[in-house]
């Protein structure tokens, strides 16, 4: 019975020839990341253990929620990462402020490839997954064993074939596929089971369009989600990965718990209504105007070059909604800096948008962009759950870049086809 | 007997020929400036008294100080800002993100010029005496009324004669003027007194740096600071200030309280260390290197173009120490512009610092870089009271943008000369 690219990449970490959904694993482990967040308390559990790191070239160190310290409590957080950082010679600690968000950053610099696997104490480490290899979210106290230990346990999960067929119209991002897949098979849609993505679809996905989806595939419950590795991904990693990998893919027999079909050509622009990014609808379907107070454009989930050009191109002779703010966070100081040498931040800031130094910030209710009660945000950030971004009566409504440049223009939700 | 600057802007809006030290006066104003953390109880002391706003072009609401909101208390005081401004129809309202920091945008769009009469309800409101006006901090509820009547009452002040001669060497700012001037008189030096720079060292201090000093005359204590008009400041004001103006100049016979001489040829790049902006001492003084843990370049007091480029150059081929975190802040969106189009930014993220969008942030512990227990900070901000930017244990030490630069390169306080 043959493999699909999830359970290939298990078996080989794990020193195994073959393994079955449901089997318990113990796999080494080729990136382990932590952010200001979470690498605290799997600091206090790695010290517990009382060994050395056991590779100060496969830890992750991020901070990227709260900093630039946006209280004495963060920046304690942020010191006890750092001091942590320099006692046992991190080579992949990012000092706040200098580099960007962890998930853009990671594969950004080629730590995390084809065939690789890589576990974070952040719900959306998935986001590897777009570069073939298996990534997924742990809590601290597994972060703490693995950076002693270098291992982890692993349930074997059952996978999802997603399926994608037809062509990519022009005006939808993958943050469009991956609501819409997501309202198709809800929040719980994918629980503890892996979304592997096939099909002649993918070939019309960015590898921008990838990292957004693969972000968002615990948002479907997923344990993990995961992309074939094709010319795209090459052209991706190709000199950006430094050590050796091995791209994986599905034998023809990979067995799979469920196919779900998606047809890209029929997709339209879509929003995450308030509480859960399973609420998915087209925007042409929303009857009454939905006026808003905030966009928020960035994020590990779209927060790259491309996503910015898009948003760029919108604001290109417009102006922010006078009854609205814009905060467009680039994910990484590359990222910045490439939007800058293209025009992008120009824009942004004609536009009437403020524009943020690399920083999670208001995607999870940190800072740069809260809202008061009755406050309304369309944001291409990953989850909208009751109080994410502020108070628990405001309300965060997902989309692409697209129609979140549109929505800050028109002050209401809308698509880029309605701005004239 | 002769009337000095101060004097005759106060006497000029009160409608008197003549005003004397400790009369009692009640002024027209021209400008009436509040932000997020003060407008609200401003607003509130207005309502009280019922009355539509005294003009809608005469205000100005700048919510900068926590903004874009840092917490769900911020959003909630930047939307009675902003629901008062939509309400009353307040030209002068600058949303959030859009424009950038108060005293830094005045200036910039001309709505403070030469023998103008202004009151904000921030302590720093001083800055406008660089271009020849006459503008103070006031509490709330003075501004709620004033924004009401247009009217404000002030107690003359006594003038300090604050003389400037000698040619300014190339590695002095602004803020190593204003900092040796209040280690020399102390944090009390001017109380309720006006400083009144005068002499042939005007001619040598930028627009720039004329701001700068300005800023900071409430940290000696003075009710304002303020410079003759000359050509630099017709230069900085001519078709940006759209309203009449008409500059002040002291008579010959002018009555001081005293005489202060600062002759610039003698400065020395100079830093105020913990917890008082009087504790001046130059750095080629400083025995014991001090090592430090933050930068932050930016801000009302420093973060205007000028500012920017003295530290872009001193960042050029170099990168920020790795233990220390560097914050800049652009003042204004024109600012942020404008160092872009120069490549500041650029030089900026390539040495490692974080780039954020013009805030307040960090100067008085809103977000944006703030300190744990034990920190120190290099900062071109304008006070370094105990728990200013942080933990009650943290340190600030004030700084021009060329220290600030230099210290972020060596990781200890130090002038642009110890940079190889």
């Amino acid at each position: 019975m043959g493999m699909n690219m999830s359970e290939k990449i298990l078996a080989k970490h794990a020193g195994l020839p073959e393994v079955h959904p449901g089997q318990l694993i113990t796999c080494h482990l080729d990136m382990v990341l932590a952010n200001d967040i979470t690498a605290p308390p799997s600091i206090a559990k790695f010290e517990e253990i009382g060994r050395p790191v056991f590779d100060p070239e496969k830890i992750a160190l991020v901070p990227d929620h709260f900093q630039p310290a946006k209280d004495i409590k963060s920046a304690g957080l942020a010191k006890i990462v750092r001091d942590f950082a320099h006692k046992h010679k991190i080579v992949n600690y990012f000092e706040q402020g200098r580099v960007g968000i962890e998930h853009v950053i990671l594969p950004e610099k080629g730590l995390v490839g084809p065939g690789m696997l890589t576990i974070g104490a952040d719900s959306h480490t998935c986001t590897y997954g777009a570069v073939n290899g298996f990534s997924t979210g742990v809590g601290s106290t597994d972060l703490g064993m693995a950076m002693a230990t270098g291992k982890a346990w692993f349930k074997v999960p059952e996978a999802i074939n997603v399926h994608l067929t037809g062509k990519k119209p022009a005006n939808i991002t993958g943050k469009d596929v991956i609501l819409t897949l997501i309202g198709k098979i809800g929040v719980d849609g994918a629980l503890y089971q892996s979304l592997e993505f096939t099909g002649e679809g993918v070939a019309e996905l960015s590898m921008t369009d990838r990292l957004t989806i693969a972000n968002m595939a615990i948002e479907a419950g997923a344990k993990n989600g995961i992309f074939p590795y094709d010319a795209i991904t090459e052209a991706y990693v190709k000199g950006r990965v430094k050590k050796p990998y091995e791209p994986v893919e599905a034998d023809s027999d990979a067995v799979y718990a469920r196919t779900v079909e998606i047809d890209l050509s029929a997709l339209t622009p879509v929003v995450a209504f308030p509480h859960l990014p399973g609420n998915t609808k087209p925007v042409k379907d929303i009857e009454e105007p939905i006026a808003i107070d905030q966009v928020v454009i960035g994020s590990c989930t779209n927060g790259r070059l491309e996503d910015l050009a898009i948003a760029a191109k919108i604001f290109e002779g417009h102006v922010v909604h006078p009854r609205v703010r814009c905060i467009v966070i680039p994910g990484s100081q590359a990222v910045y800096k490439e939007a800058m040498h293209k025009g992008y931040i120009d824009t942004f800031i004609d536009a009437g948008c403020a524009v943020s130094t690399p920083t999670c910030g208001p995607c999870l209710g940190g800072y740069m962009g809260i809202m008061t009660a009755g406050e309304k945000c369309v944001s291409t950030t990953n989850r909208n759950f009751r109080g994410r971004m502020g108070h628990v009566d405001s309300e965060v409504y997902l989309a692409g870049p697209q129609t979140a440049a549109a929505s800050a223009i028109l002050g209401r939700i809308a698509v880029p086809e309605e701005v004239e």
